[in-house]
């Protein structure tokens, strides 16, 4: 099955304690679609400026992306320039130029209208920087303090299943008992105690990419299938900040994922 | 075989946003001993005052405890109230009377002296809390950020493993690949979600008890018998979360361990 995904293509310019890049590929639909590129079909729309080049495009024609929902519009591509502290944890954004990314309209080709599963990346960053500075996650919109009991009450707006990030210390992914059965207790991925964390910049989109890429890659969605998804998102998110922007994610093979998979389950297995 | 838990026993005051308890049995050496009661032997080493009452050695007797290191001493037992605000995640003291723990001498009685495991709980609590405001744990000893690059630098000042706590994200234990082979990846141990924490008081020191009760019951110390020690470890302090003070540690059966035990495994662990 296929995904699409919605989100920014931006030039990154990044300063971590490990060094610097500049004018790096990176924005949430690229992390994502190449995170979801080695599970299945993944299509992107976004939009990108004259300065554009082929070589970007072939960044994405070589993972098997459909890229024919890229827009190409005058003037040019959204750039991002940001730097983390010492605990990088926190991106401080540098400067934000919208470009492009402006006037974007999404628009979806109708040859991709049949796509099972939609990635919503960030569509309006200027807007989103602000909200998302002012806001603690999940907590925020169930107003309460508690993970466990803010996550039931996500669930109690509609959702059947909720994914809860914790940065270097993995996900928590939480079940509607209405979809799951009574006692369909929460389930936690790790996240890989990593010596030099180069760039965390697109971990979270790359988290997001595994995971839905190697659900819509099996066929049926179930809780073991999200269980396992949840530690394939981990296992792409722990590739991609080895890296500056997305070098590592362009050149994985099956083998990396499982070997770093297997790793991911003795970091939390019994024997 | 035994452990001996030296450090605090104190009656605390603990308001959290659940409610608030006065004067209830606390300290570092409680909460661990109590955890620890349930897997093997332990003893005691601290110090009370006049107002501790049979009453309060009973909590300790009753789970076979020795106290027969615990002195008595001319005042008031050491006292520490606090309280906690909306994340839980922080404790704010309002106030410590040190009492008669502020001359006390840790004294090993002659027949304590084969234990074969060793908890140190806080010794000068004023001192310690000083301290630790101001360091953000391993982090600091290491002088790194990178928590997998700390634990590797602390693991070369001699210990053959390191465990690191997460507080509600649970702990990860690091080995030293000269003691345990190389390629000894790390491994994480969930904490779990709960609906309501009511006190956190004590969580850490009942972590440190399930942990190092669990591994002396054992006899052998291996990886295996270390992570799921790490395993009874966020057990333990997760039944402490439930409930005011040691409400709940006072009460547990072998069956409610094993329960929660089970729990803990499905909570990471794939088909």
């Amino acid at each position: 099955m296929s995904v699409l995904a919605v989100g920014s293509v931006a030039f990154d310019s990044i300063v971590t304690p490990s060094g610097r890049a500049d004018n790096v590929l990176g924005g949430s639909a690229t992390y994502f679609s190449l995170a979801a590129s080695y599970f299945t079909e993944v299509r992107i729309v976004a939009v990108v400026g004259e300065d554009f080049s082929s070589d970007n495009d072939n960044v994405f024609k070589k993972r098997g992306i459909d890229i024919r929902g890229i827009q190409r519009a005058k003037g040019k591509t959204f750039r991002w320039g940001g730097h983390y502290l010492e605990n990088l944890n926190e991106a401080k954004t540098d400067f934000t130029e919208l470009n492009v990314f402006e006037q974007f309209k999404p628009r979806i080709p109708p040859e991709y209208k049949d796509s099972q599963f939609l990635f919503l990346g960030n569509i309006h960053p200027s807007l989103q920087t602000t909200v998302r500075s002012e806001m603690d996650g999940v907590r925020l919109l169930a107003g309460d303090n508690s993970l466990a009991r803010a996550a039931r009450k996500v669930l109690d707006m509609g959702p059947q299943a909720l994914v809860v990030k914790h940065g270097e210390y993995g996900a928590t992914i939480f079940f509607d008992e209405g979809t799951f059965g009574s006692g369909s207790h929460p389930f936690r991925a790790p996240a890989l105690p990593i010596e030099e964390v180069k760039d965390p910049t697109g971990a979270g989109d790359s988290f997001a990419g595994g995971f839905m890429g190697y659900i819509a890659a099996q066929g049926e969605l179930n809780r073991e299938v999200l269980k396992r998804a949840l530690f394939y998102g981990g296992v792409m998110g722990s590739f991609t900040v080895e890296r500056f922007g997305t070098e590592r994610l362009q050149s994985l093979t099956k083998d990396d994922i499982e070997a770093r998979f297997q790793i991911f389950r003795e970091l939390t297995h019994l024997e």
